[in-house]
């Protein structure tokens, strides 16, 4: 078993911002690749109205094709229960629910504060627990803008503490922290999901970066370093960043799993392959660009993957 | 007092890899606007025939301006008892000996095994002893590819700890660690360093990164959290790196003060005045691409420098 858990979220964080649209084929043999490579857990997509999102109109078919992977864990994003009941149908193993802590984010983004946000939340797990039980997909609970936000500047932790307490309370199988502007650093980092974990145990599962200002690596080692072994990354570092050249959105897939392997901590992912996967992802979004040191640099002489 | 001290190496490690020459005026009123900013120590060149690397030409004439802005410690590279007697002539603060750990190395760069190396290392401290007090430069062993060779490949943790002892042995003051080719990972950073400090104590003082694989920050934080409170970094990534776009040389002096800010780790850098100093460094060199992600996404709202 890996040590440490990588969600590739390209397909859904990623293609929601990309300039162009990817076709469903080209998605398909991206996703397939991925899996290839080693990933065990992708972000598909979203199930978003279609007009206000393209990208995503085709989440259903391309949750069909990622569940006929083998061993692959299909995930789903879900903004309220109408999102989530596509997704049931669609068959998605997990459904994410974004939930900004901040008030200001929130309500900009999704016309509800937080805390009516988890009551949606709490009406999808109503809807999960009416299900035959070999139906029931997981539910995670993403605390967005965990570490700030663009609007309201600071978030306070004891909101995201509490509103962490309320997802569980809600009946989420697990709760993420998200970064979702790039505002985080690790001393935060630390102290954060510290204070989480107090509150909630082993339910903190999952950290999710932006690379905004550089530091995504340096937040997920030290997230790592406070236990968290589930990290969403996504491949060229697509996603989420209007900043060009070098600046990226996410957190790099590649880097993330060089730097996990190089330090001896297995990911389960080969990197050969995920070379071969991110061809894939060019073939399918050539306007795109896409980043990444390791990919450029090539791996170490003598470099020895994590047993 | 800051908390950690920053080495600005750009005008070192940056322009002797640039692919053209910035002029000497403009190279004064960089290193005066870095000073501005709050950096305390920089590299301003390396005493290295001029032939060899035209870009160092001007060194003695930059360290004599450099040592006319008050607060500044004006630290120079030499390669041997040459370069040393040309720097000790110039009125360098410290001079920095590079000493590469991989025999490979060792012998392709400067034609000597590192003994060699180490055995000039001791002539330059000989020539420094006879010196009268007041002149007399600091002088710091950076042993190079301490992490690994591109050459070489792997290179012994026993190799560096035992060329750390040497420099000891041969007099220096102080000793640096050195990822010359961007080869480290956080786990073997915190481990060779715990093991250099283990065996010369508080005379081991500086890391010096590069971001080639992604890893500077990541690297510059396990360093930190293992007790290292001096790294070297260059403004805009400058340096020493052929990899394009997005891949940089050292790790980015803009990225590196946010982190550490970003903590409440003082660096005693002014961010708004290092944007000038990185205008400064674009005027005399336009050709060049210059990285960092702080410096394109800006400082998050509401964010406050360490105290």
């Amino acid at each position: 078993m890996p040590e440490v858990l990588l969600c590739e979220v390209g397909p859904r964080d990623g293609l929601q911002n990309a300039k162009h649209l990817m076709p469903t084929a080209a998605k398909k043999a991206w996703i397939s690749a991925l899996a290839a490579a080693g990933l065990r857990e992708i972000e598909v997509g979203s199930f978003v109205p279609p007009k206000l999102i393209p990208a995503m109109a085709d989440t259903a078919e391309i949750v069909a094709h990622a569940r006929g992977i083998a061993g692959l864990r299909v995930v789903a994003l879900a903004p309220n229960l109408k999102g989530c009941e596509r997704a049931v149908a669609a068959g998605a193993h997990k459904i994410t629910f974004p939930v900004s802590a901040s008030r200001a984010h929130s309500l900009a983004n999704v016309r509800m504060t937080p805390e009516q946000m988890v009551e949606e939340v709490r009406r999808c797990v109503v809807l999960r627990d009416g299900l035959a039980a070999a139906q029931r997909p997981a539910m995670e609970g993403a605390v967005s803008t965990a570490f700030g936000c663009t609007m309201q500047g600071r978030v306070p932790e004891d909101d995201v503490v509490r509103l962490a307490e309320l997802l569980v309370d809600a009946g989420v199988d697990s709760v993420a922290l998200a970064d979702t502007v790039g505002y985080a650093n690790p001393a935060q980092v630390k102290r954060l999901f510290g204070r989480v974990r107090a509150a909630i145990g082993e339910r903190l599962d999952g950290a999710h970066f932006h690379d905004t200002r550089g530091l995504g690596l340096a937040n997920a080692l030290a997230a790592y370093e406070e236990g968290v072994r589930s990290f969403d990354s996504s491949m060229g570092g697509l996603g989420g960043c209007p900043f060009a050249p070098g600046a990226s959105g996410n957190v790099i897939t590649e880097d993330l799993v060089f730097m996990f392997e190089s330090m001896g901590v297995s990911t389960g992912i080969d990197f050969d392959l995920l070379i071969a996967a991110r061809e894939a992802l060019v073939r399918g979004l050539p306007e795109e660009p896409v980043y990444g040191h390791t990919p450029q640099a090539g791996l170490p002489k003598g470099f020895q993957k994590a047993a």
